[in-house]
């Protein structure tokens, strides 16, 4: 069992030409013998997003505080907290900050996936 | 895809001798076409809990809104938000409300476990 609190874990800091201000963290994953999906956490900065890419698994998305968009199937959608989000497998998407606080928001993958 | 809220979901109330005050809602399901694990979210009241069981399936918790408390492995731990919650498959657990105001966190399953 594992009972933490994202605040508790050392984020791994993203920035780069594909992926700019974003740090994330794994709070439950395979380490912790967890067998079927993996739970990560990322923070978003102003003016971040993460890769506009596809892959072979697909993505479950909670959004936790914060506001910011999904590019999902060539249009943008708008999200919030309490926003949920099913990308399927091999679908083109990115996600995006959209204000000047910090967006904050679970992704679970499935074990074929990398965890962070 | 999907896109949604949880405002925007209808919830099924649960309270009986085994589960009291809480708001249930599928998030994301095999409906959705999700292949491996379903995203629900749960919303407690004052004075709420979930049963104290256990099952062959895991949870992957995370807490959205409210504070509450993990019974698991014969304790009770604090719960706030930003908590995360690994319930290994086959361990005793239960979650309850412990202030007045709404406790609200996702919990995800397995294809294997019922979706509400």
């Amino acid at each position: 069992m594992k009972i933490t609190n994202y605040k508790e874990i050392l984020p791994v800091t993203m920035d780069n030409e594909m992926v700019k201000n974003v740090a994330g963290r794994v709070l439950i994953g395979q380490e912790d013998g967890a067998p079927n999906f993996c739970m990560r956490l990322f923070e978003m900065g102003p003016e971040g997003f993460t890769p506009k890419h596809s892959h072979d698994w697909e993505h479950e998305v909670f959004v936790h505080d914060g506001n910011g968009e999904v590019f999902i199937e060539d249009k943008w959608y708008p999200l919030s907290p309490g926003s949920a989000i099913f990308v399927p497998p091999n679908v083109e998407h990115q996600f995006r900050n959209t204000t000047d606080k910090i967006f904050t928001f679970v992704c679970l993958v499935p074990p074929n996936a990398p965890e962070l």
